[in-house]
């Protein structure tokens, strides 16, 4: 675990909930009905601009925002969030369970994301994003090794994380033989694979599956993929960043099939 | 500024020359003969794998490496540098101007990336390795606002800013009006934007213009573009992150032009 998301585990740790900030993940928060936020700091100029006056943000009932200065805010956060003036304390959303999250729905075609041990908050936020800009249905990840929807992660989606199910399983080899039974085929990313994603046939319901920053996709996680596809690039580097990869995925399933 | 970048920057300077860490960022820096190198610090467990028996990765010469322990590294990198055991103490490459690095070239299409504001050394590495991996020609910003061509951008470039120019302008403007002097389309992408890339006409040498990652394309880089284009996304998020936008566009052009 890095220095950064060791920080991040004890922040969301040592006040009782996660910590949400950031001006576009804290207001997509405040609109989501399903969340309980239980605190909200603000600098007074950020006060002034979204929370006084005829178009005041509405806020949840029984929350009014706590006025502080941008240094107050970084010392209840961890060290070096970038909180644009804005935090909020929200419970988690509810635990969403794998089936709820993915089962497809008649006549609409869905694509799922899912994660082996991507680690960095700021790529799964980002991963979470894109999966709401793309139509995917949900983000699904190991709980182990994997960042808690809070901090870092909240930020990097940037609202995301209030649209798209961000599911955590135990077993990720189970959770693959559990979509395949609900009709996905689960194409593996590998840069050693011989077909592209854009060659491959991706009608029906797909999951892709994405291997963590540094070691890409783990052998049993290939050995549990229907096939393996990958990007096309040149042989100057050997892969992308893990959620440019899956921003790029998610893009070429959408375009293909519009 | 944000405290990761600060830190960053400070880390460069405090050392006369730029810090690369990062495995595939020092071992791609070592192999490019136009990289002076001056300190090269190892753990011991990276030494042994790396320099030292029949397959020893080729050193340049003069250059031997230091064994250190990890947080003897961490100590003098800036705090929080994800390491991974290997750093190197390096002359940035030699400037090189926008002529030079993005003049078409007979018979090939060229295309560039233009970064406006983007300020994260994350995004813009990640850029830089999705300009490599896409075939881009260059990553293009301005000296003000974007960050140095080391530490933790080399490390999220991994690799790549040995292998894609990353010229830094002083007049963004001027920029623009030199590339489309050199035969250069410019499409600024822009949310707001009626067509979507895709179904833009791209053929001829493509110049992208990408906005910070808070605001977006300033009005002025905008009145710049040639036309605006848009990447096809749900009403759920505004954007995406701009290193995931690069990638999808560069994606898209390589994909549509192969």
């Amino acid at each position: 675990m890095s220095k950064r998301q060791s920080r991040e585990r004890s922040a969301t740790r040592n006040l009782g909930g996660g910590w949400i900030f950031g001006r576009h993940a804290v207001l997509s928060a405040l609109s989501n009905p399903r969340r309980y936020c239980r605190k909200l700091l603000v600098t007074p100029a950020m006060a002034a601009e979204l929370f006084e006056g005829h178009n005041a943000f509405p806020l949840p009932q029984g929350l009014s925002p706590e006025i502080l200065s941008r240094d107050e805010i970084e010392r209840i956060l961890a060290r070096g969030a970038v909180h644009q003036g804005i935090a909020l304390q929200a419970d988690p959303l509810p635990d969403i369970d794998l089936e709820t999250a993915c089962m497809p729905q008649d006549g609409s075609r869905s694509v799922v994301a899912v994660l082996d041990q991507v680690t960095d908050p700021q790529n799964v936020g980002a991963i979470l994003r894109s999966a709401a800009a793309f139509g995917a249905r949900a983000v699904i990840t190991t709980e182990r090794n994997a960042p808690p929807p809070a901090g870092g992660l909240a930020k990097a989606a940037s609202g995301a994380l209030e649209h798209v199910p961000y599911v955590r399983v135990v077993n990720l080899s189970r959770a693959l033989e559990q979509l395949a039974r609900m009709g996905y085929w689960r194409l593996g990313l590998d840069g050693t694979a011989p077909e592209t994603l854009a060659d491959a046939d991706t009608t029906g319901h797909i999951a892709l599956v994405f291997g963590g920053e540094g070691s890409g996709l783990r052998h049993l996680t290939a050995k549990n993929c229907d096939f393996l596809v990958r990007l096309p690039m040149s042989e100057q580097v050997e892969s992308l960043n893990v959620s440019n990869a899956a921003a790029v995925s998610l893009y070429e399933l959408a375009r293909s099939h519009s």
